[in-house]
């Protein structure tokens, strides 16, 4: 029988997602493992593999997977390595995971890169970046990620560790410090993070009534929330964030001309509110040349789905 | 014959330089001709080709020339049409340089670009950035332009039209106008003609000594006269410019992870004085992954055959 199959992985830093995926994209069975559960490399991937054969064999598929893709923080994909990614409790140093996982898979081929690469290709094969040939991709998470396509392919670098549009410079002055040691980093304002940030930081500036005042502690959801609520200090915020994103996007698209923005993660769900000031701001900011011709998309992948799609997607290209 | 030879042309607001180059690189015969004495296109492009024809038979080449590569401002590699280029005269339309151009050579084919991207070519294929698959080159000259290489090919986009990092935002708020329409890009910043303009603004606004203000009109040659002279203010100037291009090269990083940054141009020559304000911005402002690993090198083409060498490097690609 064919091998028609791949395996997609999304390595988190508490669980670990992985599924078969066929195709035309369906996830025909999927599960979730801890990933912080020990702090050896090698006992994780083991963990892993096992959880792989399990799935293997409740699916009856023995022998028609083609490949794995794996998502991972700081993930490289020339090397196959996860080079010191702080979130992982296993991965401080340099793991060999691309090829200590095909060992333990007797020799499926693994490919591996970061979780935006991952998304990006998986937008481009199954999702909303389909037949596109040049687009950006920008995650909105915990973070903010990125993975780039240029004629049809994933922007990978002298290095492997291209793509790091997060960590570019959104405010130069005064900037928010960042996880990663700079400041005004696009991250520290337009992740889930930096918009319950902005909000916290707002609160305590100023007087203006807002249903935010009577939380304890506020995420972005309660920001969407009171958004929803018609709450202005919320919707202030959402355009302040909006706006910082669609300035940065104007830089990007002067870089590399895609045809489309395409937004993914959590808080591109507050789409309605979030689609205009950073259409507004992109297309003020951008050359003329470009003025109202880069299409914002949202990603149009099953939430649920996603990260394992993306990561499969990588291994169709084994 | 095997046809081994290629032609290289500049096109420039007011003259166009043109030259026959072999495969090791090497300018045979070269002419300059006036782009400025006439308002139609047409007219341009024979007076062009008669230049060529000229060129060929002075160098006894007939039938041996293999394609025609042309760099000139807004020229698009995907249409080969030059468009909306307001430094030309004939070039405030759409103008089908490329296919004009095949017609008046008897067919040789002929491939186009705009000026910065052809520079990256010819530095790839000749000079500085031989054997590289992952470098930025900006041209310092009278404004900003970028040619971006991954993967060993010019970054062109979805139209035809990437690589405009000399407007991306260098200064966010209350930023210098640019010739573009927008303010606080990069080239109002960076360019000779911002330097000029830095000289002018902090004259103006210090009683600060300096021999720059003995001058008239002052030029970016000037402030670099009076840095070999130890002029502080001028020092000073170009610490600016380098740190503000500094900073932004480091966001370039982000986005493809180049091997190198290659700097050419006029303001370029003035790398005693840029090289060291470049470099530690670039490296206190990019991702700790980058930090010092990027190189900051110079062209290495003779200067009066750059032009001529980066446009004839498209040739060979024909």
């Amino acid at each position: 029988m064919a091998k028609d199959l791949v395996i997609g992985i999304d390595v988190g830093g508490q669980t670990s997602k992985c599924g078969i995926v066929d195709a035309r994209g369906t996830v025909l069975v999927q599960t979730v493992i801890r990933s912080d559960e020990t702090a050896d490399a090698q006992e994780f991937v083991a963990s892993l593999a096992e959880a792989l054969n399990r799935l293997i064999a409740e699916a009856h598929v023995e022998g028609r997977i083609r490949g794995i893709g794996v998502g991972a923080p700081n993930g490289n994909y020339y090397t196959g390595c996860i080079e010191s990614a702080p979130n992982l409790a296993w991965g401080h140093d340099r793991v060999e995971f691309a090829k200590m996982l095909q060992e333990q898979m007797n020799g499926i081929p693994v490919s591996l890169t970061n979780d935006a690469n991952a998304a990006a290709v998986g937008e481009m094969t199954y999702g909303a970046a389909r037949g596109m040939k040049n687009f950006i991709m920008i995650t909105l998470g915990t973070g903010v990620g990125s993975g780039i396509v240029i004629n049809g392919e994933v922007v990978y670098g002298h290095d492997g560790f291209a793509g790091e549009l997060g960590h570019t410079c959104a405010v130069r002055h005064n900037g928010r410090a960042c996880g990663c040691g700079k400041t005004g980093c696009l991250e520290a304002y337009c992740s889930a993070t930096g918009v319950a940030r902005t909000a916290r930081e707002w609160l305590e500036m100023s007087d203006e009534p807002s249903e935010l005042r009577s939380l304890d502690k506020i995420t972005s959801k309660d920001v969407y929330e009171a958004a929803k609520d018609g709450d202005k200090l919320a919707l202030k915020i959402f355009e302040f964030t909006g706006r910082i994103l669609g300035e940065k996007l104007a830089d990007f698209i002067e870089f590399s001309a895609p045809e489309a923005i395409v937004l993914f993660g959590g808080l591109a769900r507050s789409k309605e509110f979030l689609t205009e000031p950073i259409l507004k701001a992109m297309n003020d900011n951008v050359l003329p040349l470009w003025r109202g011709k880069v299409n914002l998309v949202y990603s149009s992948l099953k939430e649920s789905d996603a990260a394992i799609l993306g990561a499969s997607a990588l291994a169709w290209e084994l």
